[in-house]
């Protein structure tokens, strides 16, 4: 399945199916130079980057390898700077490519490393995680955390192609493809209700594996991604619903240091908040918030909110959030299966009620 | 003097005159929100910064400060990661303005800044060093040193305005005037045979910090650059002109670890140098190369070129410059007064004997 992302001088394809990543015909497609660095981490990288290296060089593409530490805690100025002297290191020049091989802490890396390598390079995403296949991998968002806050330090810089192999998800821990499934329900809230219905109806199969059922996930997640983004690239609008659930999910990560859980449990369990608050803001009926929760409470994630936070710390941190404007809190609600939109008119009394539910 | 560089969805205004910073007139044409930070260094930022800040509280614009040791070792990832932590610190969110107060090392860091923080907000140049004014401060290109080479790290990221107060001129070294008339004088050579001789006639006036004859020179020069990143944003052609010497100066400042040119002393000394090898390489009469070379020597340069250098390490050198292209070296030279271009095909064998004649 192929698909374009509409973003004019800036526009690039999404390559979506099983064992693309081993396909030449998959890189004849894609833009790539004479060399390349595919930066991945020590999970993912042992399992793919030699097939993906091999693939290339048959391409008479000469590659190199960064591996990094997998997990968030990599996603710092250190690990960038460290693709940065390697690049130097091996003279890289501005005709290379680098690949992101992995999942979103290696893509937002090696994508901000892409928009700051001699002033821009070429990057292609290749995702192998849902939660990278269906949100991060999608969009130009690149970047680190800095110790303040999550994704302080970026770029907006789109990627030449995407190719999302849905081999790479059979190896994935089911926290793993929870934490993507996640991101794959709030494409149904806020955008799309035939898709919510959809998910409720496979959901068991998704949570097994099903490639089929999954590729019809990938597919129609990116097509919503796609649209979002190639209407408001840098999100001065209609992008901002994809934060659904997600001023909540940052502040549970900031919070518990990004230890407890991993962005896709915290969005799932900040979806719920942000239901409860489209009820308590008149937005949303209580059956449509139960319906939201009953799906959610299906990917067992809920029990892990994290323990002892307080309202007060909650409420300091989304004074830190990107997305606050101003001193302004900005929430994304929803008012129905398919639809989202951005409120800047909740009280603090309000969310203090709806957080009171939870902590 | 009001000039428009015109890149679309990008395009800016540069204001140029006497005593701009100081007119809050200047101010309602920038586009500015309620919070700025403004970036200097510890040799500008006494001289102007209370100024400005002045001028933009009257404006309702409550500004921060920012301030960095002067020079070039001041372009580090180190200085880049401070401004940040002040930016996190201060809570600055998208609406910010970082506001570059300074000459080219100010603004390559404050545009760098802008276009991470958050993944990107607006910022404005407003360049105090004639350098800055006719080159720096115009067309997007930001960023830091690394270790193995200049500019290695940054981004193209545009203004969204550019203020250039002559009288800021006032203070200026001589050093830093003759090191910004080097970059005027290459205006003339790669792109207007007419700006040359007027800055053949004027050059003593200009070096006396004449300030109606260096309005008249930083506006042409702006335009020519304008002229010229507008073509070609991200220098994948036309731009490329604008380094005509730089891939000379840039070894020389490399060798040399920045301490004994400053930037546009390198630049004079490259042209000089890319004039020679336009001679060598058939394109250039050898009596326009003279002329180069007397406007050049009227500055007083070229007895700063360092002594000890070896040819084999100038080579070296062009190897890890940003414009070689799969280890091609990529020479910018002229074909006459007015007229620059490209070429990939200078041999070793002539670029060593262009060099022997220098070093």
């Amino acid at each position: 399945m192929r698909l374009q992302v509409a973003l004019g001088e800036r526009a690039y394809e999404i390559l979506i199916g099983e064992g693309m990543m081993a396909v030449e015909s998959t890189w004849h497609s894609m833009p790539i130079g004479e060399t390349a660095m595919v930066v991945t981490d020590n999970h993912v990288g042992p399992l793919y980057a030699d097939r993906l290296r091999d693939t290339l060089a048959a391409l008479g593409v000469q590659t190199a390898v960064h591996q990094l530490a997998a997990g968030e805690q990599s996603k710092t100025l250190a690990s960038w700077a460290a693709i940065m002297d390697q690049l130097a290191e091996e003279r890289h020049d501005r005709t290379t490519t680098l690949i992101a091989l992995g999942g979103g802490v290696v893509g937002d890396l090696a994508g901000f490393a892409a928009a700051t390598w001699l002033r821009g390079v070429r990057y292609l995403q290749v995702p192998t995680t849902l939660l990278a296949q269906v949100d991060s991998s999608v969009g130009g968002k690149t970047g680190v955390n800095h110790a303040l806050g999550k994704n302080l330090i970026g770029a907006f810089y789109q990627p030449s192609g995407v190719v999302a192999d849905l081999d790479t998800l059979s190896t994935l821990p089911t926290r793993e493809l929870v934490a993507g499934l996640a991101e794959v329900i709030k494409y149904g809230i806020i955008r799309d209700a035939k898709f919510f219905e959809f998910i409720e109806q496979q959901l068991d199969a998704l949570l097994a594996g099903d490639t089929e059922q999954l590729g019809r996930a990938v597919v129609r997640a990116c097509e919503i991604k796609a649209e979002v983004v190639a209407a408001d690239e840098r999100e001065s609008g209609l992008r901002e619903i994809l934060n659904f659930g997600h001023t909540f999910a940052h502040a549970l990560e900031t919070l518990t240091e990004y230890a407890e859980l991993n962005h896709g449990e915290a969005v799932a369990i900040g979806m719920v908040m942000a239901a409860e608050l489209s009820v308590a803001e008149g937005w949303l009926a209580a059956s449509v918030r139960d319906r939201i929760m009953r799906l959610i409470q299906r990917l067992l994630v809920l029990e892990r909110l994290p323990k002892g936070l307080s309202i007060d710390e909650m409420i300091e941190a989304f004074q830190s959030d990107k997305k606050t404007r101003a001193g302004r809190l900005r929430f994304v609600l929803t008012r129905g299966l398919g639809h989202a939109e951005t409120s800047e008119a909740v009280s603090q009394e309000r969310l203090r009620k709806v957080l009171e539910r939870f902590l």
